[in-house]
């Protein structure tokens, strides 16, 4: 076990109703808001007036940002520095999922610093000052509700960047599982998706003796992979949606990393799939993971016989543990396709065109490798992509 | 699940040689200490010379508390708020253990306040404002590192009181598990008991739809079981010790009591144990807990029989499922013995001469139940004393 240093300040109101309280908390931080948010869904919901009133009522002026994407956007971000300066926004408030928490991040990076916010993301600038954010989530999945980190579109230059530190994490989160009935079944799934990856970044490491950890992400992935089903059949089903929205904040908070190597192989190859394609990141991820077990089970077996058995299962063979590990790759790879998740490229109409170049993105020009659980070069990228096909 | 708030913003240093990092991270807060701690220990380790020059390489000037007892006393409380606006302190360093943890936090609640600190332990105060405190913990058992809470007895009225304030969470906890090497074994042993015992008053709850919560009290708990026997052997391990001591802190941050109804019956029960005798909490806590879990299978086996079959890991028979408790129960009780701890009074020499006594104490002269797994009242606290005889 290595040595760490673990701080997660966010305060969590979690539960039915919390939405309500975001007026108050916002007040303990800032007289005047920055109100950031993505398109129509949470007016259609009522969540917006609601936020809004509960703003007002607790003498919060507001300014708003709306008009967050998937794959947020450095210009929206400039745009709400920008307001915010001419307003004089002293807190910034996300409501939505992972794009819109990542932008107001973004925007609370940027008001106080005198360069351009994109400094933060291309490694010219360190943050030393940021604004208090604060979130109401409506997806469970990114994260970044209590993350200390946030990724941005380039969109002039075609990168997607983040940035990190430990002022970053949102000073409080709502997270009221009701907000996420309305999700599309494919959203949802795909959240569930991201959350069991932030977990597996960090189980698949050849750290020894992480005992505690280990037995940690295990507890988050079954609780994900028990639930997931669940929600897909009864989207209004509060407890199986709180357990997946509990989930995705602690297993993406640093707890479960703590003094292990994390490996993070899987979030390089899928940004090159989403950069090129049009895919969400959560299908992005149900297509790498599998082809990357099958890949790395060749040369290190040894935690995918734990992740099979401990997390999937199965019962373990100690004569013939490939057939322990393929039978919990497949049992995995069948929660995702029983969710409507694609698990193959060719799902998704991705072909092997541009295998080669996203490999030599990934691995900055075939010089660098990516992952720690099993090292990747250029080639071994290349025949997971294959073998996601 | 139930509604909830949760917030633990303590910063975790945790490794090998992080007491170095004690000034460094005492001058962030304050430029005079009041340095805690209970006897000698300190002092022939080493660990109070590191922790002096590394407060004086940092500038930071020093007052000392030293002689912290067990069941820490109001009076040193008292002696250290004295010395601390004598001297200007504005911080309070912890070097220790629970009692000398809790003893900080006192004086830090005391410092800033205008009654006797007693006020805060009976009610009569509440905590508006206190001194940082940070700790280097040198016995995993009580969790004070990074919980809300802390245990003080006034010696002139017997009372063992607690007073709670989210402020009251050390703004850091230094964990380094090569300083738990030199603790006796029996102390070893009480702590992973007091560890488990956290994990376990939360553990068992009526709450429905608590899989998430349950399954991270699971992997405490196992981990726990694992490793104690571990360091029983090998005094020195240091990944069996670091399991333990992360185990200790996650298991009483309140991180797996979040959206659930928790217990605290064996507590109430083993402060009047530990009250009337000379006891060990810990050891209190593995006489209690055996006992509570016979008499509460009776009327509510349900959980009895998830933590036999997941936390012990007994083959479940749904055809005679008290089977499965008995052995689930019996199990623990093993690990409990194996390690030298004791699971009955008599082997404390205790009696049951002051059965009755304890039992009105528990309940408030018999008027109140404690407990929400089973609520347990008068009578039913004496059938659990009598059963642990």
């Amino acid at each position: 076990m290595r040595n760490f240093t673990f701080e997660c300040a966010t305060k969590i109101v979690f539960g039915k109703g919390t939405q309500a309280q975001a007026g108050p908390l916002a007040a303990a931080y800032g007289k005047h808001a920055l109100l950031v948010y993505g398109g129509g869904s949470i007016k259609k919901s009522g969540l917006y007036d609601e936020v809004v009133r509960s703003l007002h009522d607790a003498g919060v002026a507001v300014t708003e940002l709306p008009g967050v994407q998937a794959n947020p956007r450095v210009s929206l971000v400039r745009e709400g520095i920008a307001a915010s300066r001419r307003d004089g926004v002293d807190f910034v408030l996300a409501v939505g999922g992972g794009s819109v928490i990542d932008t107001a991040k973004a925007v609370a990076e940027g008001v106080p610093y005198d360069g351009d916010v994109w400094d933060f993301f291309c490694g010219k600038a360190k943050i030393e000052k940021m604004l208090p954010v604060g979130t109401v989530l409506t997806i469970p999945a990114a994260g970044s509700e209590s993350s200390d980190s946030n990724v941005i579109t380039n969109e002039e230059t075609h990168e997607k960047n983040g940035s990190a530190s430990p002022m970053m994490r949102p000073v409080f989160s709502i997270l009221n599982p009701e907000l996420t009935y309305t999700l599309p079944p494919y959203q949802t799934a795909c959240g569930c998706m991201d959350i069991m990856a932030h977990v597996m970044e960090r189980y698949f490491t050849n750290e020894p003796h992480v005992e505690l950890t280990d037995r940690l992400c295990t507890a988050i992935l079954r609780t994900v992979l028990n639930n997931l089903p669940v929600v897909m059949r009864q989207p209004d089903d509060y407890d199986a949606r709180a357990q997946i929205m509990w989930a995705g904040t602690i297993g993406q908070n640093g707890l479960v990393g703590t003094g292990r190597e994390e490996d993070w192989a899987n979030h390089v190859i899928e940004h090159q799939l989403s950069g090129f394609y049009d895919i969400a990141h959560g299908a992005g991820l149900s297509i790498t993971f599998p082809a990357w077990m099958r890949y790395v089970a060749q040369s290190n077996p040894g935690k995918l016989f734990q992740f099979s058995t401990e997390v999937l299962g199965v019962e373990g063979d100690h004569y013939n543990p490939e057939h322990t590990v393929r039978e919990g790759i497949d049992r995995f790879e069948r929660v995702l396709r029983d969710s409507g998740l694609p698990t193959h490229l060719s799902e998704a109409g991705i072909g092997d065109e541009r295998f080669e170049e996203m490999a030599l993105r990934c691995t900055g020009g075939g010089v660098r490798t990516i992952g720690a659980y099993v090292p990747l070069g250029k080639s071994d990228i290349v025949n997971i992509l294959r073998l996601a096909l």
